[in-house]
C-alpha cells in the first residue's frame, strides 16, 4: 500500500515532501511511543513517553494527543505496546490481554472513527499472522499507517488547494494541521499547499474554545510557515466573514457518515451555517479512514461530552455551584452545507452517498 | 420623569420592585462613586472607589464597569465628580475643565451610545442652571438617570416577557443583566420576568469570549435567582439551537441605529444569523437611550477594537510573535434579523425606521 500511494506523488509533490515542516506530534523509537504534549503548546515542546497501552489511552483521554488522524495512529502504536508488554504471559493470555486492550483504546474517545479504524486494522493484522511474527507485523502495520497518513496529507493538500482561486481569504477552525495528524495536516495541509501556490492571501483562525486549538496550535503552525494569519474569537466568525468577504472555510473531520454528514470540532456546524448565509464555500478535508461505512448519517454519530469544568477558569473550577456547563466537543454538519470533500483518494463536490461510496472503492 | 415612569408599574410590578435582586454595580455615596469590579466576578465582590472623573474614565476603559446602560450612568457621575473636584478654580476655569472632561468621558469607549447620551444630558443640565446650583443639579440629574434606568429595566422586563410562550427555551449572550445596568437588567430583565411568570423553562448562556461575561456574570445572576441555566461555549450555539429547539435569543444592545440595526457584543450577529436558520426568534432589549438618532444604519456605528492580547492566555501575552489577534468587541445585527425590539417606551415587532421614530417620540 505504501508503495502504491507513494507512486501518486509527482515530482513537485516529492520536493514538497523533502522540505517538510518540522512538527511531528507522534514519534516511535525503540519500542516506545513519544507523544508531543499539545496541551502546553506553544509554551513548551515536551514529549510524553508512553511505554504501555494504558499510557497511550490516558494520553488520548487527557488531550496530550488529539486530532482524529493522530489519535488513530497513536491507537495503533498502543496495540503494539500492548503486545510487547505481555511478553511474559502464555500465548492464550497474551491474546486475551490484546483484545481487552483493543477495546480500551477504541473507547478512549468516542467521536473520531479513526481510532476504531486503526484498532480494527491492528486486530485484523494480529489475527492474520503466525504467533512468532505478531510483534513484527503489528509494528510494521503501525509504522505503515503512520507513513501513509503523512503521505495522504500531502496528497490532500495538493488536491484541495486546486479548488482555491488566487488571493483567497480562508478561515479555519480548531487544528487540523500537523499537530492533529502525523504531520502537515488535513485542512491545514490544503492551506499550506494553497499558500505555496499563491492561492491564499490570508487565513483567519478561530481560537476554538475551550481548548484553544486554533490560537495555540494552528497559529503556531502558520507562524512557523510564515503564512499570513489572524486569530479571532469564535463568535467573531460571522462578522469577519461579512466584512472580509471570506471565500472558503476549510476544516477537518472526526467522522464522516455514508451520506456525507460530518462530525467535527464544536463550532464547525455553526461555521457551515454562517458560510451558507454569507455565500462562502465550505471544504472538509479528511482521510478516507475518517469515513464510517457503518454510519448512515450524522444523527447516529456519538457526540462526546467532556467535563463542563473545561469551560471554567481554573480559579472557578472548585466552586460546585458553577458547574452548570454543557461541553459537547463535536457537532454535526449536514452534507447539504458542504461544498467540497477532500480525501487522499480524491475530492468531490457536494458530497452524497453515491460519491462517497465511490471514494471508498479505492481504499485498500 | 421619574414619577411618570413609576406610574407605569402596576401592583404586580411593584411587588417585583420590592423583592429586588441585590446586584448593584454602581453606588453613589457621599460624593464618591463606587463601581463593582466586574473583572473579578465571581471570585470577588470588590468595589473600586472613584473620586475623580479620570478614575471613572479609567474604570470604563479597563472594563471595571461595562454594559451600555451602566457605563452611561457611570459617565454621568463622572461629570458630577469633574465639577466637584474643580471647586478651587475660577468659574471660567471650572467650565473649561468640565467640558474637557465631558469629551474624555465620551471617548472612553466608542460603541455604546449611552455614554455620549449621558454626557450630553449632563452638559445640557450644566448649561441650563445658575452657577451656584450646578453641583446640586448635576448630582440630581445623575441620580435621576440612575433611578430611571432601574425603573426602565423593570418595565422592559415586563413588556418583553409577554412575547414568550410557556416553557420557552431561551439563549442569551454576554451580560445584559444587573451587572450591565443599574440593576435587574435589560435582556436578563426579560428573562427574570419571564421566569417569574413561568414562561421560561431553561436559559442557555454563551460564555462570551474573551471576557467571559456570560459564564462569569450572567451565570452568577441566574444562579442567584435560581433560574435554570447552562453555560456553553460560544461556538456551540448553533448545535444547541438545533438540538434543544431554542425558541428565543434575547440580547441587549450598545447602540441602535435609526433603521433598527443593532450594535452589540461580538457574536450577537452570529446568533442572529443562526437563529434565522433555525427559526428561533430574536429579541433585542435596550433603553431608548441606546437609540442613536444621529446614526442612519449599522454601517456608521464605530466598532471598538480592543487589544488583541485579550484573546491570549496570560502566559502567552509576552510573546510578541503571538500577537496576530484581531479583537473587534462588537458587531452589527441588521434590523431584518430582529423579530422584536423592547424599550422602556414600548416593544415593537420587526423594527424599522418608522416604528423606532415613534418610540422616540415619547422620550422626555
Amino acid at each position: 500500500l505504501f508503495i502504491i500511494i507513494e507512486a501518486l506523488f509527482d515530482k513537485k509533490q516529492r520536493k514538497c515532501f523533502l522540505d517538510i515542516d518540522e512538527i511531528r506530534p507522534i514519534k516511535w523509537q525503540t519500542e516506545k511511543l513519544f507523544l508531543l504534549d499539545q496541551r502546553s503548546i506553544p509554551e513548551n515542546n515536551n514529549y510524553v513517553e508512553c511505554s504501555s497501552c494504558d499510557d497511550v489511552v490516558d494520553s488520548i483521554k487527557n488531550m496530550i494527543v488529539r486530532g482524529a488522524p493522530a489519535i488513530g495512529v497513536a491507537g495503533a502504536y498502543a496495540m503494539v505496546l500492548s503486545w510487547i508488554n505481555s511478553h511474559g504471559e502464555s500465548q492464550n493470555e497474551r491474546q486475551k490481554i490484546f483484545l481487552l486492550d483493543a477495546e480500551k483504546v477504541r473507547l478512549a474517545r468516542p467521536t473520531a472513527v479513526n481510532l476504531q479504524w486503526a484498532v480494527n486494522t491492528m486486530v485484523e493484522t494480529f489475527k492474520k499472522v503466525k504467533s512468532e511474527c505478531v510483534k513484527t507485523s503489528l509494528e510494521h502495520a503501525a509504522v505503515a499507517m503512520h507513513r501513509e497518513d503523512l503521505l495522504g496529507n500531502y496528497k490532500m493538500g495538493d488536491l484541495g488547494s486546486e479548488f482555491l482561486e488566487s488571493d483567497s481569504k480562508v478561515m479555519t477552525h480548531c487544528n487540523a494541521g500537523a499537530f492533529a495528524t502525523t504531520g502537515y495536516g488535513t485542512a491545514l495541509g490544503v492551506i499550506k499547499s494553497g499558500w505555496s501556490k499563491k492561492f491564499i492571501k490570508h487565513v483567519f483562525i478561530t481560537e476554538t474554545r475551550p481548548w484553544l486549538q486554533g490560537s495555540r496550535l494552528t497559529a503556531t503552525e502558520l507562524r512557523s510557515e510564515n503564512i499570513s494569519h489572524s486569530i479571532i474569537v469564535d463568535s467573531a466568525a460571522a462578522s469577519v466573514m461579512k466584512s472580509e468577504k471570506i471565500d472558503w472555510i476549510i476544516i477537518g473531520a472526526d467522522r464522516i457518515a455514508k451520506n456525507g454528514d460530518v462530525a467535527n470540532k464544536i463550532g464547525s456546524y455553526s461555521l457551515a451555517v454562517l458560510a451558507n448565509f454569507h455565500r462562502a464555500k465550505f471544504m472538509v478535508v479528511a482521510p478516507t479512514s475518517s469515513i464510517d461505512s457503518n454510519c448512515d448519517d450524522g444523527a447516529t454519530v456519538p457526540i462526546e461530552y467532556r467535563d463542563g469544568k473545561e469551560l471554567l477558569r481554573p480559579s472557578d473550577r472548585d466552586k460546585e455551584s458553577l458547574n452548570f456547563c454543557i461541553n459537547p466537543v463535536f457537532d454535526i454538519t449536514p452534507a447539504a452545507l458542504i461544498d467540497v470533500l477532500v480525501t487522499e483518494n480524491g475530492a468531490i463536490r457536494n458530497p452524497d452517498q453515491r460519491k462517497i461510496a465511490a471514494l471508498l472503492k479505492y481504499r485498500c
